[in-house]
């Protein structure tokens, strides 16, 4: 049996389709964030300016959160010791929860090992434990919400992305008496549009549907308090469920949720992804939750990141370069071939230092490629300017085409029909 | 829709049924290891001994270690800032692969943000890539390996424990032409008990199917370099994918695969728990891979390991004390009662400052459950002998049966013949 071979097959059409990827090699420097260290496969080392990290707001780098992990390494070790059960709940995994369900004015909090196992736990585990649940789902749900979705086993809808007459209709054909979970993001990764999260409020209202909104995009970025679009919508107490992540706005790594207790507990005791898994290392839970509450009070690096973001749009649009619009902090960049979206990306690396890596079919549809810009507080207005130019460059070399500076490119212009899910991504 | 007490019923079974679970709040002191701080539930604090860490080697206090994760977020900071492919792939991360082909002799390595991820991604990534790829699967696996199995959506047979006359039936009853992965790990670890590594490599040879072991209980433990008990029989180049841990006896977080290129890239490629979530920060990467490479040269903890394990199973079951046997480092006392087993746990908290949680079922099965005892290099000849004592003092309060000394009980005699697979556990 020549397994070698399968393998190599299956990765070989990932490279005909050009969508195998090559990570590239980076090392962030503590205080000069988004600059880095990139090593060519010659392992030379040159610096350069990411322009793509979900750090979104540099906290990765923050001094007191830097200092609150070492404090804490030093204090209490470098790892949990066991899971949750065996010995691994620690002093600051503990504090954690209680600083996450008060960001959420939630009465509880689970914390996972990352997002997507936050996504798949949950939303598998609360709709396995409603008797013939069945589950809604937004077309541009993440992969992690969509394994979620699929390991519950139970009965689901897909409805169009944001289209709350799709979803009206779906709720409607159900039978009242049945559970109802309705999953959707605050903010689209990839387009950067806002979910119509009042709307969805009103319709699980008026169909007795639980909600549960992944707030990973937007948790420390909006909001008085980094609580999320939902906080700054006035709806936290109207969703039901809130995930979110400990490693894009807070910069450290981890996913968690939050909810009444009887959720909350009710996850805790069946999601066999939490009970299995080792504890976070409590010096990760420290520096964690000092990101969380310094981005309680601190505004600052919310102003300045909403500036810089604007700022990058609006230079980038006069300068006629494809900005998708939307009303978030993501800068997606309009390519809309594959091949061409790769070749930007060297392109920006080789010539100008620049690190952006191309998104792709099946992270976004096919004819949709992009350049993903996350502009941070960290970014100058020198930098945004150094991106425009190395822009222009690029778009000329590749002939790729400019637009007026008018014109404006919408998310749902672009967005194919299709309700395949994606499988390769990220 | 009363979904409040939906959620508050299925809790409600597992209080009814003795499962429920509460955990203790631990606060780890770097350099104090076993001991610990413990709360209780009005938040009084006084400290214990930790007798069922899975920081088997206590590495996660080692100062080579601490020192590591500290220098690197100084350094780096405390996140990755992305998934591997939006700009998180980095420097200690690449190095930390590195150091665990090396480990295990592979030729590439891939690391995961947990072992519960990495067995899932692993195995149901590389069965969906075989067409019509088979499942063997050791019917007490882990529950992460059950879930990639599960997830994989390919036929699966679960062969009973260890028994290598039923693989061998199952894999003859398939059609040869068939791809095959057997999955299996090295060291159960609630029992302790070891598989027939190099029998079931003579029947995947034969039959032309390929290996996958979970080395999590014994990796940095067993073999000359720690590379696992596969290395220790030298095996290492018979097994196709060798998964472990981070988090175990390397004191930190995480879980990882190593094998050959094809394959290795082939998860990378396809996996989505891995394409979709952030990189394990560059401070934890450096804390691994420096316990690592300590392990890979330094045997002292491996040698005085074996020797409190083996000196706490003599001294315990000389008590008269019903400790199963086995060969390995777990120490697995019968209680044979969900009820007696937390009042046991409960009541060593208490009165004898000792932390052993109860291990009930489903972890294991009812009839057979258990204080799971973990000596480590850390726990000195007088905490042993403090064990002892509290343990003959709570068998005393309970009325628990002792044995005669020259009693033995063995792990497969207790393991009941059912195939179902376990829920909740850990």
């Amino acid at each position: 049996m020549d397994y070698r071979s399968m393998f190599e097959d299956a990765v070989d059409t990932l490279r005909q389709e050009k969508r195998y990827r090559v990570f590239a090699d980076l090392e962030r420097i503590a205080g000069s964030f988004p600059r880095a260290r990139y090593r060519d496969d010659s392992d030379n080392a040159r610096d350069i300016t990411i322009w793509c990290s979900n750090d979104y707001l540099g906290m990765g780098q923050h001094e007191k959160v830097v200092a609150s992990m070492q404090e804490a390494a030093g204090r209490l070790g470098v790892g949990a010791g066991g899971t949750r059960n065996i010995s691994g709940t620690n002093r600051p995994l503990v504090e954690l929860e209680r600083s996450l369900a008060d960001l959420h004015r939630k009465e509880g909090a689970l914390v996972f090992t990352s997002g997507f196992v936050s996504n798949e736990a949950a939303i598998s585990t609360i709709a396995r434990l409603l008797p013939d649940c069945v589950i809604y789902s937004d077309q541009l749900n993440h992969a992690s919400m969509i394994q979620g979705v699929r390991q519950s086993g139970m009965q689901r809808h897909i409805f169009r992305h944001n289209d709350m007459a799709h979803l009206r209709e779906l709720l409607a054909a159900t039978d009242r008496k049945r559970p109802k979970l309705i999953c959707f993001e605050s903010v689209y990764s990839m387009d950067g549009d806002i979910a119509p999260i009042k709307e969805i409020c009103d319709l699980a209202e008026e169909f007795g549907a639980l909600t549960y909104i992944d707030e990973v995009h937007a948790v420390g970025l909006y909001g008085p308090r980094g609580g999320g679009i939902a906080e700054r919508e006035g709806l936290t107490d109207r969703i039901d469920i809130i995930e979110g992540t400990l490693a894009k706005g807070f910069g450290v790594m981890g996913g968690y949720i939050t909810a009444n207790k009887s959720i909350v507990d009710a996850v805790r005791s069946y999601a066999p992804e939490f009970i299995f898994t080792t504890a976070l290392p409590p010096a990760l839970c420290a520096a964690a939750r000092t990101s969380i509450e310094h981005l309680k009070t601190s505004n600052a690096e919310r102003t300045q990141h909403k500036r810089q973001a604007q700022l990058t749009k609006d230079i980038l649009r006069d300068a006629g370069l494809p900005v998708m619009t939307n009303e978030t902090h993501i800068v997606p960049l309009l390519v809309g071939d594959a091949r061409q979206c790769k070749a930007a990306s060297d392109m920006l690396l080789e010539k100008h230092n620049i690190y952006i890596q191309p998104i792709n079919y099946p992270t976004v549809p096919k004819g949709t490629e992009r350049l993903r810009i996350t502009p941070t507080p960290l970014h100058s207005d020198e930098m945004i300017f150094e991106l425009r130019h190395a822009l222009i460059s690029v778009w000329a070399s590749l002939e790729l085409p400019r637009e007026r500076a008018s014109e404006t490119i919408t998310a749902s212009k672009l967005t194919s029909g299709d309700l395949t899910l994606p499988t390769v991504g990220g």
